[in-house]
Parts: structure tokens; sequence; C-alpha cells
């Protein structure tokens, strides 16, 4: 369970409000790199742990981290919409400062939904999305992942860092991102201590993995026409990275056959034209009829309605 | 640009079709660990490729791959739904047979959107996302996000193989699985050639990193509340994993104070009681009256609407 | 800031595992009436709040319990999967004992995508989705949209317990439902200290109110045709419940014109048709192409190409 | 069933052409305190309405009214996007005038997926979403509901006048707020007629209330660490709402244990480190390949090759 | 503006009540195939209908007729699911009927989320999506919208008439049907009095059709690789549909370049392996602290942390 | 299967980089009338094709071809947002250029989460969304709906062509209005082989069609008041467009009746005034308990807890 502080984990200070860079903001808070995004996937992670109860306490232990981000970004967005009024108080003589304010590049909904504060969306005012909270039941896949969004988080916020000259947002951010430092650090360490490449790969270690194609698992396919040449790297030859065979390079060719599915069966309502054998609209209207039990009768339809 | 072949990049074979499975491969088709979101992911990262063009080609390959999957299977899934109609005729005794199969953990969509075919969805019926296509412009942070997501989407791969026990499904799964290995090795390939965790750390590697705070990028931060021990491992203590620092422990505390927001600017209508300084529903409408340039009128709505 | 414990809020015990009823658990956690909801809908709100202090630190302590309720219910369904694998083994003779488990009711993506732990969704697969975070920058606004997640929230608790036997389970339910009743009582004891109904509305109350149309502002509209009679009761007659004026009812009539739209602009490109005069073709295109600064060749598409 | 009249509820009228207003009317059309939101809601809590039909005829009056306040935003939207083309004129000397009016503020999907008009969405674009249409057959519930939407709803178009001078855009939304103010009114009614807090509460009423936990259900859990002081207020003393107890506060403690999951399913393909008793992979292989009745090959992959 | 009846527009007979029915019907209701689709489709079109004053009038007359439409698919989903207690009751014997019911194909929703009634969803759960509403304000454009809304409704429709054995389900669904196909006949109409194909197309036609590339207007591109033949028919020979020119089949080959990116932005922070001419990590760094007007500290890390 | 070219379909040149154009060219790859959704429905179609393998292989030779445009396009967004650098360069004595270029209309995401490239999104950042994917299983259906994919792509591609005035922006729009044009005539050609409108309509043409009632089926419906006059056309007299039958008028009515849903089961927990005989909550809470097979307590809160 969980407790709180009023305070908050670090200083979120602005000194020169904007409402812009509140919307910029949006996108650390509910983003696909965001961090209600990390705050539940490590929670989540954590809640179904399976396995060694280190992890999952690790996982808590940052996920109740995550929380206090959202709330210190949540904040620098209200304080940031407070420079509005003032700014527009300034434009006094301007017929509609606020509708400048909001079309200068303002989040609208920051002012119409939630009257000068956060939204859980991101900066196009997308709403966040749960299903990128992953957490596949596998360590090794969810350390993965977890690296992937304190690596996309930190690119954020480093491009975030860029489009402010606020020293407060900036003392802000220069502390998240030492703590996506800090994390990538942290997901990477559990790898390492599964095993590194050597103990973790392939991903699910698990399965059998003689049961796995044996003829395709190593190589790299060229899927260039001819007279494209494929890239050549560390990934077309040596040993694989798992230490367990060699990378090669083939040249992608069908392995398959051309596919031929049956024609549509009756009660799926294709036109008659799909069916086998050239039906036709007759035929096809009587067998539905018999499948469907009813007598059919004559197709008497402009007969009826032309007179 | 593309090109296609009519032949399957692999042999789809289904021996004994099956509508439940039919729905199961959906996740592996629209589902955020599924083939539709590497294709484009891979794609996408190809087409706004910057610095050497030996990645952009290498994504290029691989994306182009990825389409012949899908198209293995959507094909599955169209010849798995083939099975209802005779398992329907077999049951010719029952009233609704194509209901029962239909209730029974068939999407129901595949028939009546899609009249059984694949549909861009996953086994739940949620239709594909484009947010979930992950191409940040850092080469790093891709790779990782696609180690992701052939990790999870080989553990999908290996789920799915127990959920049947058709022969030609899964020949047809050994040959993604395998894929799935090779993926793995691949994009941890591209990281090895960028210099490994010392090379590619803390990601993106091009921030100053002297301006991230030097007190918190490589801490542990407990947040369990008094009694509650912190867990230890490789990520608490030691040489960090980019070898820059030492991890170590802190237990973590407010560096922040308790925000205090400013009161409601007039425009945004918060309620009368949340003003500064206990102004009156009189005083504020006045207020805002004269914000709005109108001569506020008696309010007098009850004398004039209760006679 | 926040701070956990690695102990749980309340008892979680699953006496017999239920896969299915593990899917229905899902609805109180990333549904609309869910758990993460309001954790999200009550930390929002404060991390927002503008106005006296208290009811900010009212909502940070209510916030905070509700991630106590997430953890409870993603517990829940973890432990409620567990008894799949054991319910699968009991059924050793059938062929597919965790396809039946799958397509008897569970959630499929809970063992496709999360290896048998639960979702960011609902119960039927849909994410969770942040638009359902009601922060309106409102007190009064707020609170009533509290009131209704817990109303809807226990409405959807008292459901679920009908739908499972296990004592631990009931058990369970029987804490979160008391915790709604509370909550329930607690927002609108808030809308009491504000005023009650005299005080709070109309909402927001800060908008001087002979700003609105006084016409139509305690009218009850009858939208019925001629022959349909109008619903009496409390809403139809009598003192308004703000107590400012009376209800009366109102026959619909039009009070405004048909409209009427210019024609389309040019560069919208409607079909030609819809331009004003009946412009032929020919004439759109010399305009267009006039504005678009470009000499017109001569239509000779046809000539051009059937040769 | 339903009827229309070609003319308006009431006037439409639009001075000023403005196409960043008729960007900012998305929201009270599509967002989700917009008007299609409000339609379909009366509308579906009539169609399954049990119980009095009264309340029935009563949503269906009001949802009818409301397809006709869509019908006035979306007609605003047209008319304030007709400016946009004579606006482009008098700029004739820019090089991209309608770039700029797009880039400016208006909803650029307004021009390019409607060709200048309203869309099915909010103000940021993002498109109506069915989830928020509550109607949960508890006439309670759904009456909170109802007042939330109208509350919000209001406090959008209080916002909205704001951003307008144009005097036939503040006589309409002056006509849709008073209609705001009398629906408020309406659900608190009936809410009154179903006996007010001591006959609604707690909702649902109909559950037995000894069922649910008797120590928590009027308590105020504090969630503060040590040394946060609790708010106080009506909610912390003091009868209930429901006058059938009294509040107090109690300072959260965890009631349950640490939550301990079993071990990973074999068939889910967690790594192996997360199965209990520390399996190597070669035991965790062969588990599998027993479960899956395959017989194990001997791993000999690297040897295969790395020749 | 509207009116409503309480009467149907037509007779819903529910003689067998089927929760599984029930669900199947919401594909109609909130499907993309679904009656809140065409309802809101042509209500827009005609909300934003600009030229000739018919077209609105009629797209006003259909948006109205369809309302009525999800009143009678809201209304055959409540009477289907008052079937669900009365077989509860007769299964009384079993531990969980109301749980079998539900998994055995309903839409735990409709009981959990709205105590037995309808959804604004579709048969999966998946709530409606505004982006469906086609309105595009090119009348053309609408038209063929609105075909393809009625032939893939009226597909759905026939489905459905499949899956249930209910004569007056059978009965509701032989109206909606037939109303459907007056609606196709209806769409194509406005098309025939629009010219037919050499009048309408290319669509939109009033774009100066010599602006588009003349070599490729009427060419059938043929994708596949050397040795595919590409298929022939109506559309690789003779005159074209709009009579404006000839169908010809084309090998495809590029005409463009391969494309080559400048290398990355330093505020994007990509990895300094991507910026051009190799520069350093040190050189990346000062560069990014000039452009920060920042004087970089010395890269200490290390010295600082490891003691 | 499928395979890659490095170069592109087409000439993809920028000759003055414009990020507020790359915001625009977004709706042309995620947006509903975009090439993602293009590609993978004309792919979809194909891989579900039943029927002559003619119309197997067309779809998928253009499917493949839409993989192209897709292509162009993302080249395009990426080119148009190489000048925001050297715009903001020679901004340099301004505060935040990149803020202003981000305000000033960019997409912020395409910076923020893309490092200046391409999002798999529309013009307002909405991800792509696979519902949008048509196919239905019924090849008339599908033709319509890719006319009408191609007709609203090409009323965007058109309106794009305003939007800029660079010439390698206007000379790759040509192109893709060039091949929508074809694209439009190709799926109209192959309803022509499919026997035109007598021989597609109704669609599905499959079913019976005398199981449609025959009153309804082709008869325009009046929905106007009493006074409101039907408009007249094509689709209100003469032939039906099918020549199976004649069009008429006719005046809505109701021909159902009201409904009358039964009272609430009371596992659905309704508020107790919606049970039907008015049952008090004493009776209901003990109903609901002999369900639920306990013994009901005597109902003492108050009495136990105001103490």
């Amino acid at each position: 369970m969980f407790y709180h502080d009023k305070k908050l984990q670090y200083t979120v200070r602005v000194d020169r409000p904007d409402p812009c860079f509140a919307r910029m903001l949006q996108q650390a808070i509910g983003g696909v790199e965001g961090e209600i995004r990390v705050m539940l996937q490590y929670l989540f992670q954590a809640w179904g742990a399976r396995g060694p109860a280190k992890y999952r306490d690790m996982l808590l232990e940052t996920g109740t981290e995550e929380i206090a981000h959202v709330e210190m970004l949540a904040t620098a967005v209200a304080l940031n919409l407070e420079g509005a009024p003032s700014h527009m108080q300034e434009q006094a003589a301007k017929q509609n400062p606020l509708v400048e304010a909001v079309m200068g590049g303002m989040d609208p909904r920051q002012y119409l939904s939630a009257g000068m504060a956060a939204l859980a969306s991101d900066a196009n005012g997308v709403p966040f999305d749960g299903s990128h909270v992953y957490a596949s039941g596998n360590l090794a896949a969810d350390m993965y992942a977890n690296v992937t969004a304190e690596a996309t988080g930190r690119a954020l916020a480093t491009r975030l860092y860029h489009l402010t000259d606020d020293p407060g947002m900036k003392d802000m951010l220069s502390f998240l991102i030492a703590r996506d430092t800090m994390h990538q650090q942290q997901w990477l360490a559990v790898l390492e201590e599964l095993g590194g490449h050597q103990g973790v790969l392939p991903i699910p270690n698990s399965f059998p993995q003689e049961l796995e194609n044996q003829d395709v698992n190593y190589s790299f396919f060229a899927t260039g026409i001819d007279g494209i040449e494929a890239p050549t790297g560390r990934f077309t030859s040596g040993p694989s990275i798992d230490g367990k065979s060699a990378f090669s390079v083939r040249k992608v060719t069908p392995m398959g056959e051309e596919p031929r599915l049956a024609p549509p069966m009756p009660e799926a309502h294709a036109q008659m034209e799909q069916m086998a054998g050239g039906v036709s609209p007759t035929q096809t209207a009587s067998q539905t009829a018999e499948r469907l039990g009813v007598t059919p009768k004559a197709q008497s339809n402009k007969a009826n309605k032309t007179r």
C-alpha cells in the first residue's frame, strides 16, 4: 500500500510562466514516453511479479518514485499556466488576449477542460492509453521494455530542456534527466544479474530452443530485389550475440506457396460472384433459404413495386 | 519502394481448423507485440533514419520481412476459420451452431465484420494503434525498443505454441519464433557496434552529462516507509553499468516544498469559494462582468421567474 | 511525493482460483468505473487544486488510498489465474486444456500478453483511457464527478459480488464496497461545506448568471411531437433546486432559422455542383488555376491517352 | 422514434467569422464534456430505463433536445470557418495565407478532412469516444453522472464565452449556458424525488448494506506518513451525509499481508530464473518438452551453425 | 432541431431472450458498420452541407431515421438480456449461474457497467469512435462513403440474421435489411443526379485535372517481382471509367532516388554516432553546451561518485 | 511475401523546408484518409480474399504500391523538418527559436517523440487506428470502401496542394493525386465487371431478397414533422437504381409500440425505486440476501457507529 508526503520529491519552480511550454510538458506526463506510463508499468510489473521477491520489491520502489515524477510535472504545468492571465493583462489593448494565448501554442483543453491545469494526455491532447503498460510476465522482456521507456523518456527530457530558458524548469529537468540515467542503469543491472546476453537470450529462455526452426534462427534475411546489396555489420557474420551460433546472410525467397482460401461460406454473404463454380443469384438464394429453413418466395419485387 | 511475390515467405498449413485459435492469432497480428507494429516500427525507423546509411538499409530489410509475417498470420486466421462451417454442418441438429461457434471463443467480428477473415485488431478486438510505432530518432533508444518488441513478440509466439495441437500451426510458429530469435540478436548486435554499454549509455549520449543533476544520477532511491528494507543487488552498489560512476542507495526524502498554486484566474470559472480572500458571488460576478465589458444587470432571476 | 509498504491495504485471499472471475475483475482495474481512473482523477484534482489547501490535502489523501486498491485488485487477478494450470492438470485427458480455459471466458491477453497477470485494461480488454480523468478546475464539478465515479464504482463492485462464491473474494469486495460508501459521503460532504445546492448551483457559480439567457434557464423543454404528453415531476413545477427561480414546462419550438451556409471555397474542392451559380468544371478549374498562379494547360487527357 | 425540423432550436449567428474559435467549439461538440456525449448518454439511459416510465420519458425529452445542440454547434463551426477564405483574400500579398490560417490555431482537419466544417472530435482533434456514455442501469448513479456532465459542460461553455467577442456567438452560448443551468437542476430534482441523500445513499441502495465491511464504511483514511496532519472538515466528524452513521478518521495501516504469488506456470514462458527452486535452462526445457509431448533433441545449435 | 415519439419506428419483439445475441447486436449499434455511425455521419454531412439545399434536406431526413434505428437495437439488446435472470433461476442448482451466462458469450460490461442494457460499443466492447463519421465536404466522396456504410451495414445485418432463430428478432432484422437496401439506392441515385461516372470522376472534380501527373493517372501499376504476371481485367485496358482516357498497365520501377536525410540537428539528441563526420562525445557535448549558453563543467562524474 | 528497393517510387524533393507543412502531411500518412490505411486495407482484403484469384492478385498489386506512398510521405515529412534548425539559426536573436517553431504550427511530437521525423499519426497527432481497415469479405462492399478511401484521399491531397508553394512538394502531390485518380477508376472497374448496379445491388447480393421487408425497401422515409416538405429527386420516384423496383416516398409514422422493459433483476443493483411494485429497501435487501445465501444481520450501522 501507499503513503504520501505533501512536499514534492524535488523543487518545482517556474520563474517565467510559459503556457506553450505547459503544453510541451504534457508529453512527459501522458505521452507514450511519459511518467504515467512508467509509473503504471513498474507497478503492474511488481504486482504480477512471479519468482524472486527481490525484483518485485525493486519494481515497487521505483514505481512509487515515478508517482512523484507525475506530481512534479503536473505542478510544473499548473505553474506555467499561471503566466497566462498576467500576460493577458499586459496585452489589455488587444481584443482577445486569451484567444491569442490559447491559439499561440497552448493546449486549449488545459483551459477549456481543466481550468488551467494538467491533463492525463500527451502534447497533442491524446489521452494516456493503458496499452503502453508493458508487463509481460517475463522478467527479461520487461527489463528491456523498461530500458526503452527510460531511453525514450530521457531523450524526451533532453529535448524539453531545449524548449525552455526558465532556470527553474531547467533545474527540474536536470533532476529528471539524472533519474532516467540511473533507471537505465538499473534495469540493465538486472539483466547482468540474470546472466547477461549469454544467460538471457533468446527471450524467453524457458522455451526449448530446439523447437524453433533451426535453419533461420541466426540468419539475416536480405529482402532487397536483385541488384540491392545487403548491409553488412556485426549482425551478418561472426558469433551470434548469445554465443550459441553464428550469424549468416540469406537472400530471401519464398518457402511457402501461394495461399488458396476456400470459397466463402454462404452465411458470410459475400457477393455471389465469389462463390465457387459460378453460381447464379437464384441458386445462392435458394441454398441460403434452405439453410434458413424458409420456403423461398418468388423473387417478384419489381412486379410488386413498380405498378 | 516495394514489390511482392504471390507466394508466402513460409508455408502456412492448417490441418484441423480452429476458430478459437483464429482469435488468439489476432494478438500476433494487431496486438501491441504483434507484426503490424514491428512492420511499421522498423519501416518508420528506416524512413526517418539520420546518420550512417547502413542502419537505414538494415531497417528497410527487416521491415520488409515483417510485412510477410503479417501476411502469413492473416492467412492462418482465414484458414482456421474455414473449419467453422464444416463444424457447423456436423452439428446440424443443434439450433444455432454458428452462434455456438461464435460464442465458444471466436472473435465475433471475424464473422460479423470480416466474413471469416483476419482483422487489424488484437485478440480482444481492440484495433491496432499507431502510437506503438516507436521511432525516436535516437538509434540506441530504437534498438532497445526493437529488442523489446522481439522479446515480447517471441514470448507471445511461444504462448500461442501451447494453444494449438495443429502440426501446421506449430510449424509456422516454429518459423516465427526462430525469426524472433534472430531479430533479438540483430538489434543487440547494433548496440554492440555502437560501443556496448560504455559507448551507448546514458541514452541519448549526445546530451552533455554534466548538465544532469550530479547527486542523483547513480543512486537507487528507496521509497519504502520506515521499516521497509530496500532490496540489494547489482543495481545498489559497485560500478555503474556505463562504467562512469558507482551505484549507491538513498532513502528518499522530499527535496522540494509543498506546492502552492495561485488562486484561479476569473476566466477559468472555478467555484467562488476557490478564489483568494473569500470573495462573495456578487463580487466575482461583477469582476467578471467588468472584464467582459458588460454592465451587470440586477441579479433578479428569482423575482422574474417565480411570479 | 509517495512512499510504499510491501503489505496490502487489506487482505487479498483466493480460495478457489477462477480465471473467468479474473477477467471480470479487470473492469474494476482499468474500466471507466475502475480504480486506475479514480486514483488518477483524485491525484490530478489535487495537483491542479487552486483555492483552499484543505481540499488539495484531502484529494491527496484519498488519491493515495486508491493506488492501494489497484494493487489489491491486480493481486486478486494474479491469484485467480493461478488456478488455471492446476485446473488444466486435472483435465489432462483433454487435448487443449489451456485453450479451453482461455476460451471459457478468460481474457486471453492475461495469458498471451501478461503471462497470467493483470492488465491496465477493462473486462473486454479495452485499455485504460486517460480521458476519463476528470479534473475540471471547478471544485463543485469535480465533487460531482467523484460522486459519480464512486456510485458507478460501487454498483460495479456489488455486481462483481454476485459473480463469485469465493469467500476471500467476497471479503475483499466487502471492503472495497465499504470504501465506496465512505467516498460517496466524503465528496457530498464537501458540497455541503460549499453551501449545498443553494450555494453551489449553478456550477460554475462564478459566472454572472444574468449573462445567461433568462427565458430558458428554469424551463423543462418538452420535445415530443403533438400528442406526446410531457412527464411531470419535481423538475416541472415548484421552486428550482437552487431556490433562485421556479420550474416551468415549455413545448419546444424552433427559435432559430434554417441555416444557410455559403458555397464552398474553391480550395476545399467540393464537387463543382456544390458551387454557387452552377459553374461548369472548366470554369472552376480555371478559377482554381488562377488562384494557384499556374497557366492551365489544355485539358487533353483523353486525346493523349487513348491513342 | 424521431422527427426533425429544418430550423434550429435557437439562432446561430456569426458576425465576425473566426477559424480559431471554430476549433475551440469542437470541444463542445465532441469533447468529453460535449453535446454528442450528453445526447447519447441521455438517450442510452432512456433506452435502457427499467422502473417507473416517467424517468424514461424525461430522458427521452432531454436527449432529443441535445441533438439540436450538436446541430447548433456544428452550424456555428461551419459559419466561423467561412471567414477563412475572405480573410485569405485580404492577405493576398502573403505567400501561403491558408497555411497561416491553418497554422494560426485552426484545427487543420476542419479543412483537410471536412472541407471547412465540423468534425465529431474535440478541440485537439481527438475523436468522440463512446466510452463516455454513462448509463449504469442505476437511476441515482446516472443522475449524478448527468449533473457532472452538465456542470463540466457549463464550465466549458462559460470558458468559451471568454474566447469570443462575437455578439452572435455570445448570444448562442448564453442560450446553451442557460440550458445547462436547467439541466443541472433537473437531474438534482430527480434525486430529490428519490428521497434525497437519506433515501438515495449509498448508491446502489439495493445492496444489503450489512454485507459491506462495517469497520471502514464511514471512516476517512489518512494516508500521510508520520508528521502529516490529516485535513479536517465536514467529512471527518459529525453525522454521515446519509444519516446512517458518523464520520471518523483513521490513520491508514496495512490490514493485509505482503502478497506472494506462485512461481510462473511453464506455459507462460517467464525467464527460467523466475521458476521456483532455481531450475536450470535444461531442466525447464525438458519439463516443457515433456508437457508438449515431444522428444527434446540435443541442444546443439552452436555446433550446427558455427561451422 | 428534433422531436421524438415514444413509440418505436418498427416493432421490436424478443420471443426467446438470448444474452449472447445481445452481444452480437452491439456491432450494429456501436461498431464501425453500425447505426450510431450512420446517424452521426448523415447528420454531420447535413450540418456541413454547402451547395444545393436539397441534399442537406435529404441527409437530415435519413440521419433522423437512423436515430430510430439505434433506439430499436438498444431496445432489442435490453430485451434479450431479460432472459438472463430467468435462465439463471432455472439453473438454480449450479453454483454461479450468472458467471456462466456472462462467460458463455455475453458482453460482461452489459451487466457490469450497464446493469443489463446496451452500450455505445461494438461486439467486442470497443467504444464507438467518432473518427468513423465521414463528412468530407465533397458531396460525391460522401455519397460513396454512405454507400459503403450501407453495404457493410447490410452485410452485418444479414450475418446477424443467421445468428438468431427468434422470430421477433428476424422480423426486426428483415426491416433493417430492407432499409439498408433503400439507402444504398438512395446514395447511388444522388451520384446519378450528379452525372454518373462521367460527371462525378475523378473526385473531387473541381481540381484542375491537368495539374495531376499525366503519365500515371490511368495506368495500373504492377508491383510483382520478375516472373509475377499482373492480373488483367476491366481495369487494365479499354476506356477508363470516366471516359476521359484509357487504361494501361505499367510494370513498376523506381522513378525516385534513394533518399538521403541530413544528419540530426543537435537539439534532437540522436546518438553521437548518427552525427556527421564522426564527432566524438566530447565534441557534441561542447557544441550543445555552446548552444545552450552554459559553460561545460569537467566531466568528472566518476571521480566524484566512486569515492 | 515482399521485397524492397532502396529508391523511392517517385522523386521527393523539398526546396524550402516547412515544419508546418510537415504537420499537414501527417494527415496523408496516418489519417483516416491516409496511406497507412489504404496500404493495410488493400492488403487485408487480399489476404482474406475468397473467390476468383484475380481480385486477390489485383489487391496485392495495389496494396504493395501503397507501402511506397507511405514511404514517400514519411520522407517528405523528414525533409520538411530539416528546415527547422536552419530557420532557428537565422533567428538567433530570439530567445526560444525552437519553441516558436514548434508553437507556430509544427506537430510538437515530430520533435519531442521522433527527433524530427514522421509519426504514424494524423495531422492532430491522433495515432493511426486499425479499425479503419475495411475488409468485409464481400467484394462489392470492399470496392465501394476503396472508392471512398481514394475519393477522400484525393480530396485531401488536393487540399494539401494548396498549403504549399514548394515546387518539389507540388510535384510529389501531383503524382499522388494522379494515382488516386487511377485507383478510383480501378475499383469502379471491378464493380462494372461484377455487373454494375443491376448485378451488384443490393449488397450483399447473396441474401435472399424476399426475406427482407417488402414494404419499405424502396421507399424514401420523410422524417420531417408536419409542415416540412420532403426533398424530391432521383431517389423519390422512378425506377430504383438496381432496376428491381421503383422509388416512392412515405411520411414516417411509428410502426412499433412504446417499449416496456421488465423491472431490473436484483443482481444488477438498480436503485430500489426502480424495482416493480414499490419495494422498500428492507424488502430488496432481504431478497438479495436470500439469493446470496446469507443471513441478513440487523441493519444497525448507525447505532454501531455513532457512539
